[in-house]
């Protein structure tokens, strides 16, 4: 029987900042980073390798360390767990974990704490799919509904969703699962990139990249907004010619609007036809995205990045605020609270496309993104899924996107786990502010 | 011209889950707690004493020292500042302690790193009003209309308040602010207890409490609700005896009910008729609000004390989900964010009563009802602030409440400052984990 022996909560920081990768309208300078937690045990996994669980959230350089403390005081309480017991009702552990009403207080369930959590949850989960020799998205795929509705918390959402709800949603999938894993074997889940973007690049970059990106079968293509007008329909022409009519141009504005500037706006951008407009304004605001959305129609709204959790996506469907749920793996508090939020989309039709990018994101969201097609939405009309080509060599089961013949998506991981280890000599070099990268700099 | 030479930030916490003090259905055994942040400067204050700055964030035990470590990092890039300066435009300080793109992901605006802004804000603000040689309420009452707006941060809210609306505002209050400053010397700003009701008390000290706030002149209690219903009837029945059918009662159940549970909660406790239900649910659900105000009515709708930010407020007056606003001065970003949310109460005429208890609440919220009424709402109808009478030996001035034939109410604060100094011995003993309290527990 294998006990989780001790923890270890690392504050990993890449110097991103330094070629503007990841620029956008409101952070122009960030170091993209990571507060990374392994649980160590005492067992050994399938391949004969030490058995543990690595989870991460991700953040973007300083008060990482801040994360990283609050990640350290939870994942103590982990230390003597049996891994069988603890995996084997991953809804308890969940429980366990969020039920600290004085760390509570400092939220609730919200800002650094839930990030926190979320980094923790995800090595549980990792270490739960790593005993049971699955990548992630096989052993939730594998549970039955009311398997996966036990892991969910469902709390505060009964207005709208009840647990007999949620199984309906999950009965209704259960028969033909095997037939979409079989799909997407061979497919993918489809991407978009994000990658040709940013805020930072200059006009020539743009081109090329954007003219990369068709040519590697993806046929959504993400760019940044919100600083400058005349900039942004500077860019968006250049990206408009490169892709042609028929390819989607998503636009991302990370919050940097009021509601009233955000319609004003978007409606001088809505002739290069964007397929939606991300984070108009602030992420707390469900009415104002709500009035942003009637207002700026056809063009979609998106968010979900940093929408902090399940009460907060309740709203955004009810009020009918978002045409695309754009969740968070680093955000919400892992698998329980995203089963969570899969399941209202499902029950409002609004399709995920998940966030993803920084470090690490893309490793998680693809698990959840085939979670979400084959046991939940069972559906793949208007999902796409972001990716971004940066910091996957720093991982030892990295994504992998590629184009099968029906454009670009990523590869069903194969591996055991929730795709979250990290390379140990890039926590060694990157780690702050004792690795290499930042003692010598 | 004194300068900001160093930051001091302190994990201090009270032992009160020994006594069951401030005991709710969420927060069974909170240790009250204050990340202490003290800004030094090279000055001297008017009475001769050091030249310094003190603010806090209330915390409940637990992880206080992450909320300690955020406000660190914010409090440290003021020193070298110039405190002439910095409390000549309280608005750009304001906006140099938010522009950090790097802590604001943590949040945006929520969590641990909004909790620590408001400590480190709290600070500039006790030391703008020491260096002006005033309480903090008659600094701020003698500001312009034009000087308090652009203290106030409007951003996210011009799609309801404008610039143009919230000038309207305070200058229509303007002409007779001194009458009402004359008016509160006199009677106090009302209050209502909350030391009655904790749940971790017996029926016996209850109905000897509830007495004892009938005898000092209390016209409205609350009482903590939500554990069991069978306890919560018999409890409210023992209150409605003691106080009689026409003082207040208001019940508080600390976001441990779905919204469907609320109601029907609520539906069997309104026959004590309560002024107020408090926190029904989720504080981040604003549309559960409203569906639990529009049921449970005429019993009133109360939240504001986990309310993370003026987007939520704004949202909570948009969707008529509230008939009280509790907001917290150590949750929102100090004045520069409580300006904003009194302007927005003031627009759609939803009366301000603060949360307080916990460490140094009350000793904040008096400084922020008075300018309520002065500047900006006008009238004292439908307000009462909260009052608990826990750790108030620990501040230098500590709030004094007093019944002056009116009713009890807060006696204005006279000496220079927010209210928020506390005792360096109190320091000292309560710091967590060294001080002699804790160490010798």
């Amino acid at each position: 029987m294998p006990t989780i022996t001790s923890v270890e909560v690392e504050d990993v920081r890449f110097p991103t900042s330094r070629t503007a990768d990841g620029s956008d309208a409101m952070n122009k300078d960030g170091d993209y980073s990571a507060a990374y937690v392994v649980l160590r045990t005492d067992g050994t996994a399938a391949d004969g390798t030490p058995l543990a669980g690595h989870g991460l959230t991700f953040t973007i350089g300083r008060g990482t360390d801040v994360v990283a403390l609050a990640a350290r005081h939870q994942a103590e309480t982990l230390v003597g767990r049996d891994v069988e017991e603890l995996a084997a009702d991953m809804g308890r552990t969940y429980r366990d974990l969020t039920s600290d009403s004085q760390m509570r207080w400092l939220g609730p369930e919200k800002g650094v704490v839930h990030l926190s959590l979320a980094a923790v949850l995800n090595a549980t989960w990792d270490l739960a799919a790593r005993r049971a020799d699955k990548p992630l998205w096989r052993l939730l795929t594998d549970m039955t509904p009311e398997q996966l509705v036990d892991v969910a918390d469902l709390r505060y959402l009964s207005d709208v969703l009840t647990r007999d709800d949620a199984l309906a949603i999950l009965r209704a999938q259960e028969p033909t699962k095997a037939e979409r894993v079989a799909r997407l074997e061979r497919t993918g889940y489809p991407v978009y990139t994000t990658s040709a973007g940013w805020l930072g690049y200059d006009d020539a970059k743009l081109r090329r990249l954007c003219q990369e990106a068709v040519d590697a079968g993806y046929g959504h293509i993400k760019l940044k907004v919100g600083a400058s007008l005349s900039d942004d329909v500077r860019r968006l022409a250049i990206a408009r010619d490169v892709i042609g009519p028929d390819r989607k141009l998503m636009i991302d504005a990370n919050q940097v609007w009021d509601v009233p500037q955000a319609i004003e706006w978007v409606g001088e951008l809505a002739r290069f036809d964007p397929l939606w407009i991300e984070e108009p304004t602030s992420p707390d605001d469900v009415l104002g995205h709500a009035a942003v959305r009637s207002a700026v129609a056809p063009v979609g709204v998106a968010t979900g990045e940093h929408c902090h959790n399940r009460v907060m996506f309740k709203q955004f469907f009810q009020a009918g605020a978002i045409d695309y749920c754009q969740l968070d793996t680093g955000r919400l508090a892992s698998i329980n609270e995203i089963v969570s939020v899969l399941l209202l989309a499902a029950k409002f039709g609004v399709p995920v496309c998940p966030h993803a990018g920084g470090v690490g994101l893309c490793e998680m969201v693809q698990h959840v993104s085939v979670l979400d097609y084959v046991a939940v939405a069972g559906d793949l009309t208007g999902r796409v899924t972001e990716y971004v080509d940066h910091l996957h060599e720093h991982f030892t089961d990295p994504c992998v996107v590629a184009d099968t013949g029906d454009g670009a998506g990523y590869v069903l991981p194969s591996l055991p786990g929730y795709s979250t280890r990290m390379r140990e000599e890039s926590v060694a070099r990157f780690r702050f502010p004792d690795g290499a990268a930042w003692s010598a700099a």
